[in-house]
């Protein structure tokens, strides 16, 4: 078997036999294969993709590459959900303590942000003192307890997809249906949850800006997924705005707990519900939408999902009364309303650029190795649909005195105004399973 | 500017700016940009190919990354002959000493054989002592005595061409028009010849197996020549079967030779006619094909083009007696018939298989450092739409007792036979310029 074969018949979109696949991928972690040869195949399935049994054999030798991870002695139901990523998503912090109410667990792999997206580590690193479980046991024990299982590194898992995502990165090769979605699943099928829930954002804020595109994306995965035998769910959700108000570390974490205590952005509540719902669907809990919904608003309003949360900051090192006295979290002081000189309503948001914005000021990493500021951010105040008048403010931004010109010409070119009343954009635009 | 932007812009199908072009092809000579970059490139280029404005630039940096050469003192109208290969294929032994006679030269790089081609560089190395002029000098005393300019090697000649052939050929990306043909055509663009007749073959035995595709490299090509405003003219030739009746290095000199003495076969000395007739029409010797291949028999029958040969045979170290006294040069002894037992029609030759059978005799290389021995080859004694009987040899094989049976069946898969009359292949396919 060559190498040069397998890329030949790629090219060639003939279809690869289980064989060809592991040869290829196996040899290639063991540094059998140059990246020149993985680069060119990488760009042969750009443009010719690959078939369903391709997929799964390609994934399931991602998932060899390491270790696989379950929980012995967790009784819960655990689910691993799972969002593309965007800005102002902070569903994780606020979702994964409703599980634990209702009696459920999460288990999955919490991520770094990088560019215009944020990053479920960064958020909670936002506490004092907050630290991932760092062991098996530590991280067994606090889903036992609160329902809250994140893990915040594991390069054991998918090693593969590191060294694949690297060489991906400088070839033009990031964007394929068929490469991200088996880089996405490799690792929730690599930890052993009872369900999956798949959120993946459409519009300007996220990596997928087109519904169709995101769709393919969206069953890709949602058939990898039953390829491997799982009980799984695929929402596509609204990202064409920030999603809730707040974008920025330390603030997501305010709009999180706000949230859970009754008191959140509309699009963000809705959102939480929905996935909860679908999570005591998927369980059997339930078997409606609305049933499931009324189960999330109770632990809402009876406080047990926020008792959950502070379980969960707790037992992580950080210290639970920033819920109730949020000046015990870092937020910067100074702050700058953007407002404009015209009235009307906002049309369109490049949330894109709202996220850069809040990159610039410091909330984000440029690169991998940028620091970021968990004080900084910003607060939106008007979405699509709102109405606004001339000089009043459209979001508020906080910041640590490193305004620039550059952030604001940015956060300028994010809207479009309109003077006829515009629709609002829902926030559930799909879902397959 | 960063190449993984060069790259995404020819994934999308976007036009690079020559800027863009230059950089990264002169970064990726200067080992500033790695192959793995480069690779994903190239396989973003087959899918998506160049335009011509890309293609000029590209072949631009080509040329630019080595010396060009031109031919100071020589004041003969210099043709620069290039054949993409084939089986059989010794056009620029009978065809450079014809030009020669006709007051006008050759000058052009020759090549090695690989796989089942040959290459004009062995067949005049199985003349014992003979070698190539090895300084310019030598060589432009001998194109001005001569007619015939071959050089045989140049590394210095677009060194960038070799490095990336050696990448696209473990990457499964050297079957791309655009690159064929920038590889193709920087070499003739870097020798400053009059004019240029390229000769695309298209079948069985050809890179090209399918007239369609070979078309559009030769546009490729001959817009590529436009571009740098050269006089240039591309044939498309067959080669669905070999061309001539010999295969391998002294057995194809014998009867390049016996071609200019007006003995060759009724194919073979067709195109040489034809490619003759076409160098005398650039030059603007003549104005039809009918003109010119008259000149080209002239010089044929009245012994002058025999001369020549015999002067350039001479001139490169060699005997020139080879001429008259095959004895001279190294065929081997042993020999075997091939026949079938059934009588019919030849209806297909696999051009290919009779290639491969012969490499496996020794007459080529299946790997760049293999020895050829110039002593074996075959001829043929039957072709497209010829008649046989049971037991009549189809072609002998000369061996150095090292016939294997997979040779024979290399042999009996090469030929499809019919009980019914079959047509002869056109020589000339078609011609762009």
């Amino acid at each position: 078997m060559r190498i040069v074969d397998i890329i030949q018949k790629k090219r060639e979109k003939e279809i690869l036999t289980d064989e060809e696949i592991r040869f290829l991928l196996e040899n290639y972690q063991a540094g059998e294969v140059p990246d020149y040869q993985i680069a060119s195949f990488l760009m042969a399935v750009y443009f010719n993709g690959m078939t369903t049994e391709e997929l799964k054999v390609f994934t399931g030798t991602m998932i060899d590459s390491g270790e696989t991870i379950d929980f012995p002695g967790v009784e819960k139901f655990l689910i691993d959900k799972h969002s593309t990523g965007g800005v102002g998503d902070k569903t994780t912090i606020a979702l994964a303590p409703i599980f634990g109410a209702l009696g459920m667990g999460t288990a999955k792999l919490s991520g770094k942000g990088l560019g215009h997206t944020g990053g479920t580590i960064d958020k909670f690193e936002s506490i004092k003192g907050f630290k991932f479980s760092n062991s098996k046991e530590e991280l067994i024990k606090i889903v036992n307890e609160t329902g809250t299982g994140l893990m915040g590194q594991a390069d054991t898992i998918v090693p593969l997809d590191k060294k694949l995502y690297a060489l991906r990165d400088v070839t033009a090769t990031v964007s394929s249906i068929p490469l991200i979605a088996s880089s996405i699943m490799s690792k929730k099928l690599a930890v052993h949850a009872d369900a999956i829930i798949l959120d993946v954002k459409v519009g300007s804020g996220a990596f997928m800006k087109d519904l169709t595109e995101a769709r393919k994306l969206a069953q890709t995965m949602y058939d990898l997924g039953k390829a491997f035998d799982r009980n799984i769910v695929c929402m596509l959700t609204n990202m064409d705005e920030p999603l809730g108000n707040a974008v920025g570390n330390s603030l997501e974490i305010v709009e999180a707990v706000e949230t859970l205590k009754g008191n959140g952005p509309e699009d963000f509540t809705y959102l939480v519900e929905v996935l909860g719902a679908q999570a005591l669907i998927l369980k059997g809990d339930v078997k409606t939408l609305e049933e499931g919904i009324g189960r999330v608003k109770e632990v809402i309003e009876n406080g047990e999902a926020l008792k959950m949360l502070k379980k969960f900051i707790k037992g992580s090192g950080g210290n639970p009364d920033i819920c109730d006295d949020y000046s015990l979290l870092n937020i910067a002081a100074e702050t700058f309303e953007f407002n404009v000189d015209e009235r009307g309503y906002i049309k369109h948001i490049d949330a894109e650029k709202i996220g850069k914005a809040a990159m610039m000021l410091g909330a984000g990493r440029a690169t991998k190795d940028d620091i970021i500021d968990h004080s900084v951010g910003l607060i939106m105040h008007k979405k699509v649909g709102d109405q606004f008048e001339a000089g009043e403010a459209l979001l508020t931004l906080y910041h640590q005195n490193n305004m620039r010109d550059e952030i604001l010409e940015t956060l300028r070119g994010a809207f479009v105004f309109s003077e006829e009343k515009v629709e609002k954009i829902p926030t559930i635009l799909d879902m397959i399973g």
